[in-house]
């Protein structure tokens, strides 16, 4: 199979050019300013489009227990969802049971996404314990399995929460093994007092979400976090940072050099806490953690991207409806399932509000979505990027397209949309996995069960 | 009884100026140029020399067990080594016995101090565990019994370290009761681990204490206290900070204007790791908490003494001999009862090492050794300064005396000097403890059993 | 002459006790609990009062030529209005003329102040041409005629403005003669261009006085003085600091340990740029330099007032009346006469504004107005303190007592106030200065030529 | 003519991967897994080698003026060892003369580059006098004839040297026309004072240059450069930083979101002060400016360049021979010329000293020398990058190759070499300008007259 992309406008994380794209079979094989088309299955004409590198969203919660429930969409409607928003990869978190190991763990993601998926994905594990399996385990889930990194949860006391022996030692075999840890970083003992204070007082609407899990709680864990690493002298990856004093610790850290990383999510840069005011058990679709903050951490998280202290844009997709998941907590906002839909309309907002905005340039966009994510999780050049040799997961982006976010048109499953009525302007027109076509046209051409496991490298510092 | 100080430099935090001190009983009645001899009981006269409020140590630890073991002085030994060291007021750690509540440490420590102290004496409260009683008894103690501060530990886990849990209730409390809380800063898990595999490694000489302690653990707790104090919207003290890491997160935060307050002890002045590299077991002398560390953090707080981000000197005297007592640890150096004696040097050190070689001014050496723990502790302006109405806790001190301190000469039971064989120039001459005479001419004349236990206000912020 | 203050509350930098004090003289004599009334002259009562040293003004402009005219008020009206507002103090600035010596200018002012001032005065010399003659004449007068400091302009170019040679120069000759620079730091090349450009687009009105300069361009200065400074090694004094931008560079600055002072004024820390908006000319009234800012900058400026980054509040009283001296820039904001009134208004203000709001404590009210000042510009301990031995510089202040602030009852002879309306609780009652009452319960009872030249020793870091 | 370079490890600011470069007349057309050979006129194999776009150096002064002498390379050997050591484009500084306007200078460097460089070129402007004609020149220069950058000296007074007021009415012109200014950064003012005194006390040897420029100078006119193109709203280009202090700076600005960049180059990075403590005159050969700084700057400025806040590495290529050149100021180190080689030695001391010791990784190395200087210098992406459509600029870079710096073996004219001796591993071995050899295999093959003047685009930001 012979694919060329005609005429379209490159656009890696450090050039845009004009130029043609050949593929044969899975890989991009060359890269030309005008390539024959005999002997040629397929040409796709881009002239006046992007081609960018498939996204790569490093943090989705797909079929994923929480609360009682489970997230809304499984790794058919998830990766669907993911391809139709440009995103041709995935890491999910495989979690260790309660009381079980971590390849227990593994074993029942894998059996989760088994041909399901229309994109590739992999997994990262969650260590909620540690028990005398655990260390050697991460070092065979490192060298065999291609899982590369761990998450560990400062928060959640009693559930997912570890303490700082257990992340101490955790990041200690990760400097052996050469795993990443990203961490969940709120001090959980902090926020639990609060929330049960809260509770206390009779405060159970949704906005006492936000009102009880304040931005200093993220920075202190994420201060922590950080010196943990440093004192074990290994990196460390903060996932979901969303306020501007979480931001400055990791700042802080990156300034004396410290391979320190932080991804944030497009609901912080564009949604603020005024939605948890909406009317009745609305603002539950906005209860996810952190919660949103005041509106202007969003500029000082625009001004971290543009100066490189925020490394990565990922989704923190982790869907609940509306109706029967979320109600759980109609009388009690702890109860509420954590989480929000946002797998499919990320690089649309990132173009959107930031590219188009000039917050951030389109190169640094495909950094952010793609080439920094994939070197981070170790998924570079495989994925990541527009080369010779790399996988032609491929976006073919029309950036005059217009689109209305909404739940009636999105393709999860989940019953709301965080950006209902949103009119973006640049859409991904045709979508590549692998040399296939998933998206053609917008139109849906994939299949579920094309989209692989990878087993992923160590990473690379970016 | 009416004394008065004659032909005296008097100094303050904010002035050095001649003037003659009349003294009424116990209390300053009056300073002024010159005041008429009739009618005085007793005349001292200060030709040439300072006459200095009496300083005020808050941090000291007289018959306190720890390891199997009890420190070397108590209150007689202890306080009259103060005495002779320009000490008038002392404030130590009562320590809530495990298991037990607060009331019953507080009870315990009246009892070893009653009958034997030279000069006046404050307790502070240890908590080390927050079972039902404690917050009501912590009310009980501020309100009813003078304690107006209390102390945790978030080291040293299994014995006396409390979780963040119990920080931020105690935190809170404190916010209502009006105690100011004391935090050893150091993260427990984190050095515990650190600890464990030198042991495992076969370090156990008495420098592997310091190799355990990274300045990064004690950076980390003093970050995480402050932050849990913001949340709170409290004051925090944070005692003995030895490092420029941690006195960084301090001036961050008073930078932010927030109630921070940081107290350092002489010997992470003048001293340094090099210390531990002595032959033999010497190394254990110098086995404190925090432990000494490199020799540029000398010049860092120094700065912070002088820039105001340290607010307060005092010793963490807690002695134990070399012989039988340090040797505990002879085959193991966590076993070693960590502490240091401190508590006679202390002013003589300051000003030797500090006002005459231009590090602080008389004047701020009087605010760090005398008026500004004197003010955080609630003991202001009955102990402090020198003002109509305070107690005549004085000291007149000859700024070009010199004195060699020694394990031979210095007045505590412990065998052994930290700073052995090094002249000071500027010594205390006669100290005055609520008007009576403790030291005189260098000669002791005070009386076990005169000084008395001082209930002390609210803090004063600085 | 015998007088006793009796029953007030005493108010220095660093304490604040109920006490007597007596005077005899010029000096007070003793500071006590209770003093004989036999044998006295005098006795003020201030039960129920504080008792404050007098604020000492470090920056006035009196019988001051500028812009074609002259301030408004001479050495006897400015120094009334002074007395009236409890300052004991003030220094003026004696100006070099044109093309003249320093100590042409130096003798103008005795002639200008001769016979008139009821309080005393100092004065500091303003260099504006570094000819042949400046250097040893800055020699003299510190050492013979008690002028301990200099101040620069880094704005006004053609007129006052010194470059970074001049300054060097100075600054190198301060660090041998032990004067102390002081800096008007603007950037006056850049606001001279942004004026003009203002000018030529026809915008004339005094809201562009503010427009035209940045709070940068005092930024900038402000670092390039600090760093003229550092590079010769001696301390630098920032007048009339206005702006967070500016306070940042004081704050690195003193953060590294370097002797940097910056002074506010009581309009910036209540006044901001919306004042320019007033209908017709009066925002004429508000034109100062630097300008009133964005409001935001009082709290930053409060801030450092708490946090010890500004070490004084001076009142820059520069006064012209709005008609015929205001109005000569009716037509072109760039000829209004710089400078606004205050010289009465500081202490109650900043104990209204600032120690009952919270912001500062009556302590470091003191410290400001007062002890500092002093320190600084070499009064000290003759002035700035209450303490044997210093002059009776005294100020009966009832923190109760209320007035209304306006043109109709103040004393300069401006013809408007900046605070025109404002109400104040806390009014200085009674001034003493060396010992005679000046201000007796809101009566003036001074005399003009009572107020003596004050020879000033060299500047004490403070 | 159609060239291809097989078998290579393309290397590109993002990315390292194993790939073919098809060649096509000047540009590359294609970048490919393998390229059949039918139809090439000329096969590089490149196996086991890197291929790295020609490296840019947007700092050189040849054939230029200076002090009573001219530098020793002119364009044809300039750009000869600049070719030799990977370097495919230079922009140069053509000079205003005193007294005449921009565009006669912009001729004459014209005259002096015809027909002699073996690579491309292109012009800065250098503007040393804000006179009539200037502004609009500016203008032209920047439309007409792709000169898109300006630099400014704030040292050397009476010579170079423009003022605040020339630089702000530069920068503002630089808003409109799109030009980039770009700043030598010192307070001469200041220095001349400093020099002048030093060689009043007879301080005449080579060292005094350095110690006639403490970094306190840089950084003040590096922030000043800032602060004026901060309040203009320009980006803003500091050449040749050479240490901390102006780092710090530069970092703060950034830190805000300022578009500053800083330029340092290789001496600053592998050279420091006690070069001119060498015997005799040796040391004038480090008589550059800024001079070489203490050792520890080093690291800070590894630590930018690795951290991003440092943008490019130049080479300040500005040499004089030691004999009758540099001994111009044996007896007096202010009269020696300032300025030394290094057009050929940094690409090999940055891949040997910076990736191989891990300092930075390969890939920012081809940012610092290529990408980024050709992307804010107008001249990306053409240059800087390979890409199809980009120049054929390429460099064959063997990692493994290794060679001593000597002035014996250098094609720059000047008689030493800063690193004489010194071994570096991996070396470029065959370079080409616009799809020509200009060196194979270590031989030069290039023709003066081959490379052309290049018109620039606008800056683009990184």
């Amino acid at each position: 199979m012979r694919t060329i992309i005609k005429n379209g406008t490159i656009v890696t994380a450090v050039g845009t050019y004009p130029g043609d794209i050949l593929i044969e079979g899975e890989k991009i094989s060359a890269i030309g300013l005008a390539f024959p088309a005999e002997q040629t299955d397929k040409i796709i004409d881009a002239a006046g489009k992007y081609v960018l590198p498939g996204a790569v969203d490093v943090h989705t919660h797909l079929d994923a227990p929480q609360m009682g429930t489970v997230t809304a969409d499984d790794f058919e409607s998830g990766t669907t969802a993911a391809a139709w928003g440009g995103t041709t990869t995935i890491v999910d978190f495989a979690t260790q049971p309660r009381g079980g190991s971590l390849l227990q763990g593994y074993e029942t993601w894998h059996r989760k996404a088994a041909g399901k998926a229309v994109i590739d994905y992999g997994f990262h594990m969650v260590i909620r314990q540690l028990n005398e399996q655990v260390l050697p385990e991460m070092d065979l889930l490192v060298r065999d399995e291609g899982v590369s990194s761990f998450k560990l949860y400062m928060s959640y006391p009693g559930d997912l929460m570890v303490g700082d022996a257990e992340i101490f030692r955790i990041l200690q075999r990760s400097g052996e093994n050469g795993g990443l840890v990203c961490m969940h970083a709120e001090n959980g003992d902090v926020i639990d007092l609060i929330v049960k204070k809260a509770l206390a007082e009779g405060k159970i609407a949704p906005k006492y979400h936000a009102l009880t899990r304040p931005t200093k709680a993220e920075a202190e864990a994420t201060h922590r976090a950080i010196a943990l690493a440093e004192m074990v002298g290994v990196p460390v990856y903060i996932v979901h940072l969303s306020c501007a004093d979480a931001l400055e610790e990791v700042r802080d850290a990156r300034q004396l050099g410290l391979p320190v990383y932080a991804e944030t999510c497009p609901h912080y840069l564009f949604l603020s806490i005024e939605e948890y005011d909406r009317p009745g058990f609305e603002g539950a679709k906005y209860v996810m953690t952190p919660p949103l903050r005041e509106k202007w951490h969003q500029d000082v998280l625009w001004k971290g991207l543009a100066g490189r202290d925020v490394s990565v844009i990922s989704t923190d997709h982790c869907p609940f409806c509306i109706r029967e998941q979320k109600e759980i907590g109609l009388n009690d906002f702890s109860l509420i399932p954590n989480g929000a839909p946002g797998i499919e309309s990320r690089l649309m907002l990132v173009y959107d509000g930031g590219v188009r905005q000039g917050r951030i340039t389109l190169n640094r966009m495909v950094e952010l979505l793609s080439t920094n994510p994939a070197r981070l999780m170790g998924l570079y050049p495989r994925k990541g990027t527009i080369a010779p040799g790399s996988d032609a997961d491929l976006v073919i982006f029309d950036p005059e397209a217009k689109l209305v976010l909404s739940a009636k048109t999105h393709h999860t499953r989940v019953d709301y949309n965080l950006f209902e009525g949103r009119e973006v302007t640049g859409v991904p027109i045709t979508v590549l996995s692998r040399g296939q076509t998933v998206i053609e046209d917008r139109v849906f051409v994939g299949k579920a069960g094309n989209g692989k496991y990878i087993k992923r490298d160590h990473y690379q510092l970016v």
